[in-house]
């Protein structure tokens, strides 16, 4: 039998993609270490030579899951020729984007076998994320779009309250419900970072 | 041997404290029917005249625990004597202090093994004191205190913001951070409602 040798970086990605499938699909807290292995199809010594555990694993793949998206902000961040709200509506429009190829997770993160998983990830976005948007309205105050100081700690406040009332799914609100509480969320951003009144009106 | 007959409503608060005491001390996790049946020292039968499930008590316990708190702030909000900023002023001591007395508690709600627990009670929070203090707030309107539409929703977000971000004990911030995030939260809070600047400068 010949054994296939691949790249460190390749097995680690192989090792990762085959866990998160895992934890789709029957949820992180029914997941093995051992049903891993299988569906990669390495030894044992191949896995633990990236991973300690099964929480390593964990904490490897959601980050996995909020770097793509961090990355794509902070090349928007970057971009020099993009007026503030412009680059605040890209933002929106890539996670919109993300949210929608990832429809299939979103409804797995809700299940209670993936209790852990989702609250990391939540986790994550709040350390990970809100830096990169901090930055972006760090900008605006200079551009005086926006007039807001602390505001890392502004933006982690607004991403956490959103993530948790609107989009942690445990709350399950009617239609209307959901609008009402989108619009106080509109206004809650505009007047917490100094905006104009319906400068957010797109969200 | 002499049956102790009871009266229901006793006998289902007990079963409660013992169901409280046991996901306190070992985790809800790891809390089972019979363990709280063995240490009321009732019959299988009792308890499942009560409760129908571990969810069911579980449940049960979460409203037990946020109705004691939800009933003084509904007397200080139907307290016609009091100025709206005043009502908020007690709000948030009667808060701590029932934070203070179940200080053991806290430690034990950041368990793995009572993540669902803190979940129920986050919810239950968002769902039942919310309303609460939306109608206070409706009171700071009528009296040119606040100024904000969606008042309901507003608190909602505003409360979700602060258990995720600041209570939920899932961050470890240092000290100096936690200054921040507080002092970004009582200027969210003011801005959202309308309110004076600084007239959270209590919190």
């Amino acid at each position: 039998m010949k054994r296939i040798v691949k790249d460190p970086t390749t097995r680690r990605a192989e090792i990762l993609e085959a866990a998160g499938e895992l934890f789709r699909n029957q949820g992180y807290v029914h997941t093995t270490v051992d049903a891993i292995i299988q569906k990669v199809g390495v030894a044992k010594g191949t896995f633990y030579y990236y991973f300690k555990s099964k929480e390593e694993i964990l904490e490897a793949f959601v980050h996995s899951m909020v770097d793509t998206l961090c990355e794509e902000y902070k090349k928007i961040a970057a971009d020099s020729t993009l007026p503030v709200m412009e680059k605040v509506r890209q933002m929106l429009r890539s996670q919109s984007y993300h949210l929608d190829k990832q429809a299939e997770w979103m409804e797995s993160l809700h299940r209670p076998e993936n209790r852990e998983l989702h609250e990391r990830l939540n986790i994550a976005i709040i350390l990970k994320i809100a830096p990169v948007l901090a930055q972006v309205i760090e900008q605006g105050n200079k551009e005086a779009v926006f007039h807001v100081e602390n505001t890392l700690e502004t933006v982690q406040f607004l991403l956490a309250g959103s993530q948790f009332l609107l989009e942690s799914g445990i709350f399950h609100w009617e239609k209307e419900e959901q609008t009402k509480r989108l619009q106080a969320m509109q206004m809650i951003i505009e007047r917490s970072l100094g905006a104009a009144p319906g400068s957010f009106s797109f969200l």
